[in-house]
């Protein structure tokens, strides 16, 4: 172990030390910080000398994930959702995730300013996380980094991400209660909303209640929600459909996340959904849902880099590779990798 | 298997079938546009299904790569170099690599319009490749076109590619000799040689030789050759520096890929590099280096695959996670996934 690794890994233990203290502070939140700034540059290396640690302390968020297109007013109502569980007395954490963007990590994205009223609150947390290439991926850094806000002692963490792509699917992968905003006049937003987001969402807000459409677009997603009943979900075992609740229909709650018009209506049912979640032990199926995915993330990152160091290592591979050379029927990479594959699955998970 | 996957491997067979005929015509010049075709589309699954069977047709070709800066005139270069080949009675192919373009595929590029002349050759054939988030990746998608490439009886196939990070590294990983263009007065340039492009250089190119700086730009190359002669490099395996050739010096030529001039001096050097590839031994090293980075990206490519598929069906898993949702100390995702590997990787590489 190089110097380097080594004053690295105290600095880890140092503010690992700090956050496991149950006495809350100014020292506590900037522990909390630090770590997840190693997670963001040291990737799932770093994230193996700290998850583990502090794993025991995690659980016992709620995390509420909150998606939709760019222009929904995701950050206002994230702001207005923030302040009223801070106003219960709860600790609130708020993870902006852009994969859309380079840029950032640790820094504020302009429509935070919104939260500026709240930084100085001891109970409110909020750290920005962008697409920066990151070891491991930016949803897997985002599931550990969740994890260090658990055992810093949230009660509530909100996972904010623009809708696109995998990255809703990712949240959902990641939450415990998914909203999904959709806005009236974005176009033909609601036809992505069918396309996918419909087997991902607890709860869909209507955000931006005040302009002209909300209650169509309700009336949309109701009728929507009517026909979606009747779908069969196939059962894709690396989608989300499996742990859709059955029994769960998602409420459509109106908001105005500039006023706080109807939040405390919108909070009412993330309550309701968690407190469904836990009577109906759908939590347990989805955070075995969820964990499934993180280790199936770890085992990647840490397989691609083992079969690396292990093919250039390892002595039999030269055997193989002088095969190989002799360009024979059956002796391709193609074959050569499947045959070294099939001993290598069956022998451990046989 | 669906009858839509039957059909494709349906097709696919038929187009090898016509690659395999060792008589040449457009037929054969269509099969191998349209395999290439598949390979962009369906990736390493796709390739799975024709690599094995061109494979032994392989091994013929020399394979050349081209890299440099945009603006260095690569792409000029590229097309004399081809058309002496073409004079010369060979078949040349080129596999123009943009990593930096999500565009293309099939698609010929704006300055490939200089090669337009050898459209209509039966003996040239080019195809460009741009990075469209390919499964498996662009440098594996590469290096199966290039076997598709040499399996079709292609006696040059010359790889060319923008020089930006990895990209460089990846074309030494699949030619046998590898060209740096470097043309005067491309500022800094020199320094990212310095940094890493000298491990990989056989013959650097300073094109645009009629430019004022072009001798300078020649001995600068010559001193950092003279200084590199005496520098350690380190042996990291998973790098190129590995099969770096002792005992060969990468000449620096000075050539005009407008006009040709000194074209056919560069050329006597390419092949000049590659009978010394052959009578050192290196040739073989070397390809032993390349197939091992192709069945670690193809090991890589169907662990990730099969790790998703294990981990949801396997019921082993279950135990694991009901230790996680324990939330005690050692059964954190990490620790868990640590110990799945352990036993996964050490059963069958021990």
């Amino acid at each position: 172990m190089t110097t380097e690794i080594q004053s690295k890994n105290t600095q880890i233990q140092k503010y690992v030390d700090l956050l496991k203290n149950p006495e809350k502070g100014p020292k506590k939140k900037r522990a909390l910080a630090r770590l997840i700034t190693f997670i963001e540059n040291g990737g799932p290396e770093a994230a193996k000398e700290i998850i583990p640690q502090l794993y025991p302390l995690t659980g016992k968020a709620h995390i509420i994930g909150i998606t939709g297109a760019p222009g929904s007013g995701k950050s206002t109502l994230t702001s207005e959702i923030s302040n009223h569980y801070l106003e219960q007395g709860l600790t609130v954490s708020v993870i902006a995730v852009d994969p859309t963007s380079p840029f950032t990590g640790g820094a504020i994205l302009g429509d935070r300013i919104r939260m500026k009223k709240n930084f100085t609150n001891p109970n409110f947390f909020i750290r920005s996380m962008a697409n920066r290439g990151q070891l491991g991926g930016l949803a897997m850094a985002t599931k550990d980094v969740i994890h260090i806000i658990d055992a810093y002692g949230s009660d509530i963490i909100i996972v904010e991400t623009v809708g696109v792509g995998q990255s809703e699917i990712d949240i959902f992968k990641s939450a415990h209660t998914t909203l999904v905003i959709t806005p009236p006049g974005l176009g033909d937003e609601i036809q992505a909303i069918k396309a996918g987001l419909m087997e991902i969402t607890d709860i869909f807000v209507v955000n931006k209640m005040d302009r002209d459409g909300a209650d169509k677009r309700v009336a949309e997603l109701e009728t929507m929600l009517d026909f979606g009943e009747n779908i069969q979900i196939e059962n894709d075992y690396s989608q989300a459909k499996v742990v859709r609740c059955d029994g769960w229909r998602p409420p459509v709650i109106k908001t105005n996340g500039l006023t706080g018009e109807n939040v405390p209506i919108l909070l009412e049912n993330i309550h309701r959904h968690f407190i469904f979640l836990e009577e109906t032990g759908f939590k347990k199926k989805r955070l075995q849902f969820r964990y499934k995915h993180y280790i199936i993330e770890i085992l990647k990152y840490f397989l691609v880099k083992n079969v690396e160091e292990i093919v250039f290592s390892n002595e039999k591979i030269n055997e193989f590779i002088e095969k190989l050379l002799a360009y024979e029927q059956g002796s391709d990479p193609y074959t050569i990798s499947e045959a070294i594959l099939e001993v290598f699955l069956n022998r451990y998970f046989s």
